[in-house]
């Protein structure tokens, strides 16, 4: 019979190794290399595939299973000793921003990966299973909604709502998943969503933080909520040197005071609300015309689900005066809801002590960004291990965490594991 | 010898056949033709080398001679009597706006062939050489900037410079023009520019007033001045869920905030002045990255240049303070710049006789949209006939117009040639 572990000496933390972990960021930050530094490794693109694709070569050289299921979520498969028991999950995503780093989202798959090589260089064999997964589509750049993976695993979308879904060029979710699996082949689970005992994810914080508070480990202990919301102004095609502007119905001029007109919905002396509009995109676009048309997108996050309630429903009424001053209408579509999500006590309790144990230093805080975890916490008791960025910025091609900090993270991320897999 | 007219039982404005020129409207609309019934015809595109082919064909099929020159300007020449004397011209352009309709420029082309032809129904030859002209790329939006063809023309605009200017898929001017050459061949003449005796150009009025007003004829006597400006906004990506507001460099919202702040500059209770921002672009444009680029275009208009001057002026001023209020920078770039431009007093003369004779309804007025007109002002006497068009909608595809009311034009047009040639 094996043994859960082999004892204090084999402390799977031990033989985490940060040049390993760093070499599989560096290796992994080809697919999608931006000039200048950063990856562009859109969802379901052939970058992504290419990325899926070593991954699965990284396992196969360890012998462990590789599988996807419906969406394209990707799962490596470290057995346990009870072949009934549920397993561990730990990953996060391989997607990036177009514009993004090497390690939001990359850093998550690569530290379960490493926990789970960590573990087979210790000898360590513990009672579940534990897998690491890469969720298909974090970032929802390409694809709406972001978190689809993780979100159509959990249950929060229906699978074929999201397969429908299109890019910008009208290529389906459906057929560019079909083109991954031809690019980076792995066995097809026909079956969407499995039992599973528990779910930790480490990400870079993403945010100034850990490292202005010199913080080693952040102790997720709350996703914030986020509400997203489509703006469609209407307005009329005009001759820009003919028409007078009291007879126009510009949706430039309409969407901008919109923009302008949120602000003082949003003020808070706090700081504590977000409120950004990423995405800005008007009709016909002619330097002599005035724009009849302008979609763009408000993302909304705030960690108090009232507050954010209150914000989110505020944004139709005060769009709607600002079309109707100029002879504009206005269509607000809320396309993305996501509450405030508490992390596990449990969990928690367990990253917490985990660092404790390792010495780092650390401190409890709650994710302004959303992540995987979120829609993973829904069907299991979920955790999230945070290790600082530079200067906090991130979905930036400047993006950077150092290779001690990662390999802390999955120091931390190891033990915590175990102790769920041995639970 | 040939005399110049065959005497008043000859006027040439008889031989105007309404049907034909109407015709020809609906035969070029099929070059680009957009489902809404309008034209999308952009410059030097292959729909602009069709709608050059088939004038050609027209010209060719009267015998006279068909020519182009550097720019891509298109000329059909009939032969006058003095075989030294400079040709009168009549034209405007055949390329149109994205969304545009079937009249905007085309009409003045078609004005001017049709006056042609119905001299030569009407056994009418004129002292001076009569020939239509087609302008490259009055639009300005596939490339800039727009009136290149009689801006280059006139001297105004460096030809080297234009051809090396591109679309926003990075092919140039030169390229396209090629392009355009080989599917419509047409002789090129090398030189760029020559010696014109006067100008007069056809356009239907883009504005309220003409239909308003029940008038059938507009006589120009102005072109408002026109300035235009890119705005280049920067400002600093950033995650959209973590970064607090305070920390951001926003440059939608910098770029958002400007388009407004402009509008107490530009309030003008004559409703005389034309602000208009008709292009905006962002990036990256991910729905979770704060933006960190906008590039954005400014069209100011206004007929009087001091005023032009100080509100043009004032434009830098207002985004560089509104920048600075969000950690952004700013800069602007005038890239057009064209001074309000009179008719000169003798064709405009012409032209207002030229309606009297025919006893139609005519009014004095300042064109709102820019014409080749203002190049070709700045090289020759020019003058400007506008016609009524339904709802003063242009720059839209269901801009239209009667061919009654075009058919009018042509008869003022070729009657104000005819002097003209004969002077």
């Amino acid at each position: 019979m094996a043994t859960a572990s082999r004892g204090s000496n084999a402390r799977a933390s031990d033989h985490v190794r940060e040049d390993r972990l760093w070499q599989r960021h560096m290796d992994m930050a080809k697919f999608g290399a931006t000039p200048k530094g950063g990856v562009n490794r859109q969802a379901l693109s052939a970058e992504d595939a290419r990325a899926r694709k070593l991954l699965g070569q990284w396992a196969a050289a360890r012998g462990w299973e590789v599988f996807t299921d419906p969406i394209g979520n990707l799962y490596v498969k470290r057995p346990g000793t009870d072949a009934g028991a549920k397993p561990v999950l730990s990953g996060s995503h391989l997607d990036s921003q177009p514009t993004g780093g090497k390690f939001d989202g990359t850093y998550g798959v690569l530290a379960a990966f490493e926990a789970l090589e960590a573990l087979d260089d210790a000898g360590i064999r513990t009672k579940r299973p534990i897998m690491a997964v890469a969720w298909t589509n974090e970032e929802g750049n390409r694809f709406q909604p972001g978190c689809m993976g993780s979100g159509a695993f959990a249950g929060v979308y229906e699978l074929d709502t999201l397969l429908a879904g299109t890019d910008p060029h009208g290529t389906s979710v459906k057929q560019a998943f079909a083109e991954v699996l031809e690019a980076a082949p792995a066995r097809l689970e026909p079956k969407l969503g499995f039992p599973i005992d528990s779910y930790l994810e480490a990400h870079i914080e993403q945010g100034p933080i850990l490292e202005a508070t010199r913080n080693e480990i952040g102790v997720v202990t709350l996703i914030q909520g986020m509400r997203r919301f489509y703006i469609d102004v209407f307005g009329e095609e005009a001759h820009s040197g003919t028409t007078p502007l009291k007879l126009r119905k510009d949706a430039l001029k309409s969407a901008c005071s919109m923009v302008t007109a949120l602000e003082p919905l949003m003020a808070d002396p706090t700081d504590t609300v977000r409120y950004t509009v990423g995405r800005f995109e008007i009709y016909p676009g002619s330097p002599s015309t005035v724009p009849s048309k302008v979609h763009f997108l408000i993302d909304l996050r705030h960690p108090d689900l009232a507050t954010l309630k209150r914000l989110g429903d505020g944004i139709a009424p005060i769009c709607e005066a600002e079309a109707a001053k100029r002879g504009c209408t206005v269509k607000v579509t809320e396309y993305t809801t996501v509450e405030p999500m508490p992390m596990e006590a449990n969990a928690v309790s367990l990253v917490r002590d985990s660092a404790k144990a390792l010495g780092m230093k650390h401190m409890d805080m709650v994710s302004g960004a959303g992540h995987d975890a979120m829609h993973v916490a829904k069907v299991a008791p979920a955790g999230m291990i945070f290790v600082p960025c530079w200067k906090g910025i991130s979905h930036n091609e400047t993006e950077a965490a150092t290779a001690r900090d990662l390999a802390n993270g999955t120091r931390v991320l190891v033990d915590a594991l175990v102790a769920l897999a041995n639970r």
